[in-house]
Parts: structure tokens; sequence; C-alpha cells
């Protein structure tokens, strides 16, 4: 029943709406079990899908947001980003020779992770020295190339495999259903749109994330886009309505997160009138991925697991609900 | 020739691409005279969704980029969203009675519009008082109510009536041959979301626009979006580039302005690699509309103009190039 990574890449427009009962084509979500998470979501499509119901809702407005890190891929044992930012500081190191003798480089340099990690301090000294300073074009270069190269430490793959196969069955089942699907991130926007579309659909202009301040610059003739060394908007918590505001300019009708820092996008997505759609995926397998909720240092879950059942939110159990996790299973 | 408003709304996700010679297509473009403008919109077209040819770009990256003010609808005698809030200054003028004493309310209640914009300044007052300290729900239910009412001074037409015709169907056109038409103006973005669509077929999330800075907030239970007096982001000059890599994240291969302010996203948008367009509407025609470049103070065209035969940029002359200005004539 698996199905190979070749079929992520799902056409960017939305094709028409099919209407009547989405419920009655051929299951668009084979990796999926049979259960109430799977039925919520079949039976939520159905009723925004059907033009003669009470709960129809135009394809315009037919939008749906996903949190990516924990929700669309994986976040253990470290967000990607995090990752990506300790390489980089690998990759420029012979740029910075005095990075050999001042922390949190030398740690880095010299495999000490648990040094190199100990505070959040010394996590936004490596992003600044990694992410900024530079042109959109050249971050967007060593993102692609990252990407292409990098494995993931347990499982041995490119981290654009190791992303959810229910997950992209349910972008690609929205998406024939009309919706419109973007990522709405505390990832940062500018890491995410590279390679985003190869490997979810979903094309830059609806990857919205966090962002650096940027600035249009002409240099010897030829214009750039700089990224200044300033936190331009953190797109987490309650930054993340924000973001879907400033971005897409329409309240979404489904969300989909894993983690607190996805409460607020739940929150608004589903106060909003007619037919709402809020799910939580829950790590609960520790032997195809990963099992933390509450205290995790990556991707806590607690409020809005507590307060999903009186929100109406569907949680989805990962080691329940997902027949495979990841594509190729 | 006359084509009614009703046609401006067309499908706002662009069709499959139609291949080969768009020129061969039945006139797209019938309010544009022929001549060296309508000629090279169409070769362009033609040129970059002809698959066989060398500058073939692919339907993603058709991505088309317009100014609002003075090139998609009228911006004399005042920006529209000026109008709209003079209108409001006096519409919350009951709730501030301390108003009738104060400048540049006073004046604008007393109906004297030279002292009310004697400088930049008082502006900034009437639009931090009328512009903020509301939601977005809010704030966007007070433009739809405004747009249904307001008319314009000359021509005693509602504003949404005052969009440039040959332009609507410069935007169909494009969206027909797969391009994605993007607003990108120094305009307020919340002001200009709630009609955009009705007016140009263009939906909310592609519109770019100045913005206020956003914050989420729960009140009573209830969430909102607040529009903080603080500005967010600055949609104009060097700006417009920024929202458009903030938004779009796409280089746009094709850019349509009519004044200094577009200067930078000409720029950009022609520099990039591969076939591109950038074209510039000069307001030529005192009789239909009105004429006005150098020195002007609202949509002052200097440096642009100077700039575009070096650059290639194309420059429509009102009167000329366009057989009606407005639609019915």
């Amino acid at each position: 029943m698996a199905i190979g990574l070749a079929t992520c890449a799902a056409p960017v427009e939305p094709p028409a709406t099919i209407p009547g009962d989405a419920a009655a084509q051929a299951d668009p979500l084979p990796s999926w079990n049979d259960g109430g998470s799977k039925r919520a979501i079949v039976a939520f499509v159905a009723r925004v899908t059907n033009e003669r119901g009470a709960d129809f809702v135009q394809q315009a407005e037919r939008v749906a947001v996903f949190d990516n890190d924990g929700t669309l891929w994986i976040e253990q044992p470290m967000y990607v980003q995090l990752a990506f930012t300790l390489d980089r500081v690998r990759e420029l190191a012979p740029q910075h020779p005095e990075w050999s003798e001042r922390e949190p480089f030398k740690s880095v340099l010299a495999g000490d992770l648990v040094a190199a990690l100990a505070d959040e301090h010394r996590v936004l000294e490596m992003l600044a020295a990694t992410h900024f300073g530079n042109t959109t074009e050249e971050f967007s270069a060593a993102v692609e190339r990252w990407i292409g190269s990098a494995r993931h430490p347990r499982f041995a793959r490119p981290y654009t495999q190791l992303v959810y196969q229910p997950m992209l069955e349910l972008l690609a089942y929205l998406r024939t259903n009309g919706f419109k699907t973007y990522i709405v991130s505390g990832g940062g926007v500018e890491f995410m749109r590279p390679w985003a579309e190869a490997a979810y659909g979903i094309p830059p202009e609806q990857v919205v994330g966090s962002r650096a301040k940027l600035e249009y610059q002409v240099r010897d003739g030829l214009p750039v886009i700089a990224r200044l060394a300033e936190v331009d908007h953190v797109d987490d918590k309650a930054g993340k309505p924000v973001g879907i505001q400033e971005i897409i300019g329409r309240r979404p009708i489904a969300a989909f997160g894993n983690s607190d820092g996805d409460f607020e996008m739940l929150e608004w997505t589903t106060a909003g009138k007619g037919a709402r759609f809020g799910l939580i995926v829950h790590h609960t397998d520790a032997d195809r991925e990963w099992a933390y909720d509450r205290g995790s240092p990556v991707g806590a879950l607690a409020r809005a697991l507590d307060a999903a059942p009186a929100r109406g939110w569907v949680v989805v159990d990962m080691k329940q609900d997902w027949k495979v996790v990841f594509p190729g299973g």
C-alpha cells in the first residue's frame, strides 16, 4: 500500500471541484486506518463540498493551513532547520577562523552538541551567523544544496523523505476537493520554500513562516534582496494567525498542527462561522517514529491536547491511525 | 466596443495554459489600439507561452504584478484611500467631539480640504485616527460600506467603476495564458482586499500592500486580529520588491506601474533572467481622465519615465493607446 515519493508532487493548482459526496470516491486516504480520525476528515470534506448542503463553502474560501515541523515532516531529534544550522556552521567555518575559539561555534566544530545547544542564546547566535547577511538567492541556494545531501541521523534518509505519507495523502485529498493548501510554520519561510513544492506540492507563495527583515539593494547595478540581521516576524503561537492574515488575508476553514505552537492557529480557524476543522497529530509511535507530548523540548503538546475535546479538535493517534508513517513504509 | 463591468470578475484560478501562439487567438485586448504597446504585450505573452521556444516559462513562474493607484484605477484628484480617510473622519466625528476643535479634523469637518491636507503630518494623523485601533473584520466592513456608496467627485461613479478597461482586459488576457496576477500597491492591503476580487478578479491572497502591525487577541473568549497603531510595512518604492518576496516568494516576470513608486518593482522584475516585461501607464489624457507626470503631487513619474527606453520598459500613452478608459466608455 506504500506510495512512492514521486506521487507527492501533486498539481499545484487545485483542479475543479468534484461536487457531491466526496466520501463516495475511491479511498483517497489509503494510509489512514479506518477510525474516528479518518471518518472525521472525510465527513468534513463532504460537508463543505456538498453544494446542496447547509455547510457548503465556495471553493475560493476553502483554505487549509498546515504546520510543518511534526505535522508534515519529522522534527526529532531536533528541528530540521537546526540540523541545517549546525551543518552550515561547519560549512562556513573556514571563512571564520575565530570560531575555533568562540562559543557556541567552538563546541559545534568539536562535535559537542550538548554544549553548543546549551541555551537559547547560543542557538540564536548560530542562527544569526548562518541565516543572515546574505541575499535571498544565496540563502535559497544554500538550503537547496543542503536539503539535497543531508541525511537524518536515525533513518539515514534525506529529510524530504521523512515527510508523513498520511499527511501527503491528506494534502492531495484536500486539493482534489478544491482546497488551497498552505504551510504556516514557525520555521523560516525562506528555509521551506526551496523544497516545499517538490515535497508537498505546495508552491512558494503558499508558504507562511518566520522571516528576516528584508532590504532591497542595488549592488554594482544588480538588484538583490538582502536578509538583514533582524527578525521581522516569528510565525509561532499568536504569530500564526497574524502570518495568516498578512499573507493569505482569509480565515482558514481547516487547520492541522501537532504542538502548543499551533494552539492559536487552531483557535482562530475553528472559531470562525460555519463548518470548521481542527486536527492535532499526536506523536505516539516510538517504534516507527517518536512518542512525545508534554514536556518535550521539541514540539511540546499539552495545552492544545487538553483543549482538544471541548473545542472539537480531532487528535490523531499516530500509532493507531496511520498504516505507514513515511513514504515507502 | 465597450465591455460592461460584469466581465471584470474573471475566474480566479488561471485555466490551463493554451499552448502555442497566443497572438493567433481572437483579439483579447479590444480596448487597445493597434500600436507598439499592444504589440509588445502580445509578443511577450507569445514568447513565454510557446513551449517550443527558447523563452518558454513554466506556468507556475508566470507571475505578473500590478501597481493599483493610477495603474489599475484612478488616482486623481486624490488617492482613493485618502478620499476614504476623509469620509471616515466625517463618519467617526460624532464619537470624537474633540475633533471639532482639533486640526486637521476641524478643517475636514469644515470642508476645508486644502488646510486638512496641508502637510504629510496631518494626513498621517488622519490615517492613524481612521485606520487603526480596530480589528481586521471591523476595518474590512467599513471599507465595504464605503466603497459601495462613495462616488468620484468628477465622474460621479463608484470608484470600482473607475478602473481601466484596457487593464482589465490585460489582467484577463494574462490569466488566460496561465499567469497569476497580483496587486503590489503602496495602498493599504486591508483597504484593497475587500473589493479587489469583484473589481479585478484578484483574490485577497494575491494582494500585496502597505500594512499595519497586527496582533492576535482573545477578547471575552472570542479571537480577533487587532490593527495596532504602528506601520509594519510600506509597500512603495524599495518596499515593493520586499513585499513581493515576503508574500509571493518568486521574482515576477512582468510588472506594470505608472509612477516612480514603481521603479524598484520594475527594476527587480526586469533584471531577472529570461524573458521579462515592464510597462508604465503614462497619463496623457486630460479629456477622458487626467494628464500628469513630472512634479504631480499624486503619481509623480519622472525617474521611471527617463529610464524606460534604456531598460526596455513599454510606456503606454493613454491618449493614443487606449480606445476607452473606463468600462462603459
